[in-house]
């Protein structure tokens, strides 16, 4: 059986950022917590008419140019998103459309005719979802190519303690037989469990609650018929829809981010145990790569730890760790426990395995399901600006998404890998981005600017059509 | 390589209908026309406290229990909805939730801790869809089994084109080697275009220029400094958010009824095509039985007339035609092809091959993406309760997705269906239900009432979480 994995990448980061230096000084709090404590630097920011789909059209477009990929030899383009913009047209099919007609001189105008298109939705793990698919659909068939796209939108709310993890943008990547860049086993691990620790609920409101408070805080007449009368009377759509119920969207989620990372860590420990129970590879000592869902650029290493010391303690190790922190039995375990994290064996462990591909995380920040594929990107561009030869490595993948799941597997570096990823030029492009300060950061948040920031964005928003039959249809342009 | 496919199935539907006499009655409209010209008879409704969530756990449980399955045996749950509860967080996880917490007893507390749950979105073909990814996973190992759910609630606005193609409720189906039911071909046609045939877009409004017409229409003073004030006073949390958009949710769609129906044609004619070019069947011919997305009951049929008209016409069977209606070529295009679809050519050709599959559709409504699974059930409950032998029969599958895509693919029905069918009693469970009338149906549909209709429902949102920390998450409870 041939091998089956990615063959080719390609990614969107927004031109915008804010740096930490600026968001820290307007928040009152030290630059340096972010930077040295979490690895921040900058944070992607998507401009007025950028969306899910626009970083996933991008993106897809990149990859069909930079490898001459015929869009009529892609069998899928699954999305995995968190950030979708409709309830039941997936996001997908808008990147695909921008990507279809820009194409369309090239390769005719229905060239996505026979192509099978998706959107999965699991928090931060869907791209990840939507690539286990498609490797098993690949598999089955060497002619078969398929592309999976992660795109998203990481937005907090303002002077959150979320704020500094914002960050948008997609990856795309083409999984193919005998491939280029990595190639997959056949084990994926798996931890499930239904939790709360960061959705998207929808926020309920009584239409007549709304008008009532209105109302009363204008010091007018607030009863029941007053609010009844309003409503007859009212030209506006918003108050005389029939529904009394108003369901609010945000971006914006909900979150418990102690929680959220107990859950993480749970999680990945169950997916490893489960990865183990197939493949039976001591997962830590054997990886030569750790690459994970990343909210922040250090949170790898940081939800990674406890497992690291339980394989410490049953292996070889334990004396080397020792040696350096002193025996654990003679110190308290908490204590003991800071300073393993803070020894020499693991900041090893970290350098060695891990901060490769933490490495662009620090410059765009959170990109929800793109994460783990961009600090895949970002592990595979270092190894190429340092000159590592590492053909033949071994890859753990730990993602994660919350509501919640891990998925744990394991890919290998082929010997393609550097001509792939030398046209991606990942770090030279992050570098020629805009900054903006924070109160045009704080505008576009907001809502309060229309017009964009940046004059340099191929793909946009153009309108939402306003017509009964197809209002809030998007209509995207590329220039 | 052994068959993969259909082992189990099992279904819920709301406790609630309205009837169509009722409806049409209502609305002042003729209840024939929906009823001999659309196949409408009853429609499902919702009670207080169901959603896509509740329907998809009441039809994974009645899976679970009615087969006896271990749920630790079940290696994922793949629910296919355009009626999801959350932006991040699965409807499946809540789904799931709900049912493992039930069978703590039976299965212990965590029987899904290695499963893999996911949503999956694409209008009305999102379930299958998880089910062409769940027999593609299941495949490659004899001892997997996976758990496909179809989930929606089909809601239209009050007084629409649409009021009468409302329905809701789930079907699951456990996906297996050496499958009882219905085993599937490697064949699966894919015909894609991205359209704006129906949607589900959020609705945006500036908030200033929401509370300007609220101070207008009040004749208050509704200037800039006005609005701001207001704002800056509110104790709501509406009012106050500093987002100045603010994005509405609606369940109801948008849609063009007419454009929908083109677009449905369509790709499922690019999609037989793309079957044909795997399989080479002369699908209208082969197939012993037809099984469509459904909107409403008498859809398929009507889909697919051009389709077959076309197949007569290069077959022996347009001698049959003619000699009944007369020749195509001393006819009016459009008069003969009127005739054509009235012939008994034709109406043989539904009452062999479609009609029963029409049944429950006519009974429940649009289910979304459950209507082509509850059109199996259909089809294999009216052979059962008619004594028919279908062992051997094939089936084709013709599914559609608003947005566009349709997926066509083939199934053969295994010997062991009709002790599978016997314990879901679909149509008499259907006629255990409670009609309401048209006036309780319309204070549901506008969330006027607070308290459930029915007294005998299992599943049901018991209340949403108001803290900061999971403001939104959803608590629901069994009985």
């Amino acid at each position: 059986m041939s091998k089956v994995g990615i063959d080719a990448m390609a990614f969107y980061v927004p031109n915008l950022y804010v740096s930490m230096d600026d968001l820290a000084a307007a928040r009152g709090i030290e630059a340096e917590k972010l930077k040295r404590g979490l690895g921040l630097q900058k944070m992607a920011l998507p401009d007025v008419g950028e969306d899910a789909a626009t970083f996933a059209a991008n993106a897809l477009l990149n990859l069909i140019q930079q490898n001459a990929i015929d869009p009529s030899t892609i069998g899928r383009v699954y999305l995995g998103t968190e950030s979708a913009v409709d309830g039941s047209k997936p996001t997908a099919t808008y990147a695909v459309e921008i990507v279809e007609n820009h194409l369309a001189d090239t390769y005719g105008s229905r060239s996505f005719k026979n192509c099978d298109i998706l959107d999965m939705t699991f928090a931060c793990v869907g791209g990840v979802d939507a690539m286990h698919n498609s490797v098993d659909w690949v598999k089955q068939d060497p002619s078969r190519k398929a592309v999976v796209i992660a795109s998203d939108l990481s937005k907090y709310e303002l002077n959150s303690t979320g704020e500094y993890t914002q960050g948008a943008g997609a990856v795309a990547v083409l999984i193919a037989h005998e491939p280029s860049i990595i190639s997959f086993g056949n084990a994926w691990g798996v931890g499930s469990k239904s939790e709360g620790d960061f959705f998207k609920p929808r926020r309920y409101f009584e239409k007549s609650d709304l008008l009532k408070s209105v109302l009363a805080e204008l010091n007018l007449d607030h009863s029941d018929e007053a609010v009844s009368q309003f409503i007859e009377a009212s030209n506006s759509s918003f108050w005389k829809d029939p529904s009394e119920r108003i369901e609010i969207f945000k971006e914006e989620p909900v979150f418990d981010g102690q929680f959220s990372n107990a859950c993480y860590e749970e999680r990945i420990t169950e997916a490893l145990a489960h990865f183990n129970s197939q493949d039976a590879t001591n997962f830590l000592e054997s990886w030569d790569h750790l690459i994970f869902h990343l909210p922040y650029a250090f949170h790898g290493r940081r939800i990674i730890f406890n497992n690291w010391l339980n394989w410490v303690k049953g292996s070889d190790a334990l004396s080397e760790l020792e040696t350096e922190i002193g025996s654990a039995s003679e110190t308290d375990a908490k204590d003991w426990n800071k300073r393993a994290y803070k020894s020499q064996l693991y900041k090893n462990f970290v350098v060695q395995k891990i901060a490769a591909g933490e490495l662009a995380s620090s410059e765009i920040g959170n990109m929800y399901t793109a994460s783990i594929f961009m600090s895949l990107l970002s592990l595979l561009a270092n190894a190429l600006s340092t000159n590592q030869d590492i053909t033949g490595e071994t890859i753990g993948f730990i993602a994660y998404g919350s509501g919640s799941k891990s998925k744990v597997f394991e890919g290998t570096i082929e010997s393609g890998w550097k001509s792939k990823i030398k046209p991606i030029n990942l770090f030279e492009t992050l570098k020629t981005r805009d900054a903006i300060d924070v109160e045009t950061y704080e505008q576009l948040h907001g809502f309060k600017v229309s017009t964009p920031v940046a004059t340099n964005k191929k793909i946009s928003l153009d309108y939402i059509e306003t017509e009964p039959t197809n209002y809030g249809l998007r209509r995207y342009s590329i220039k």
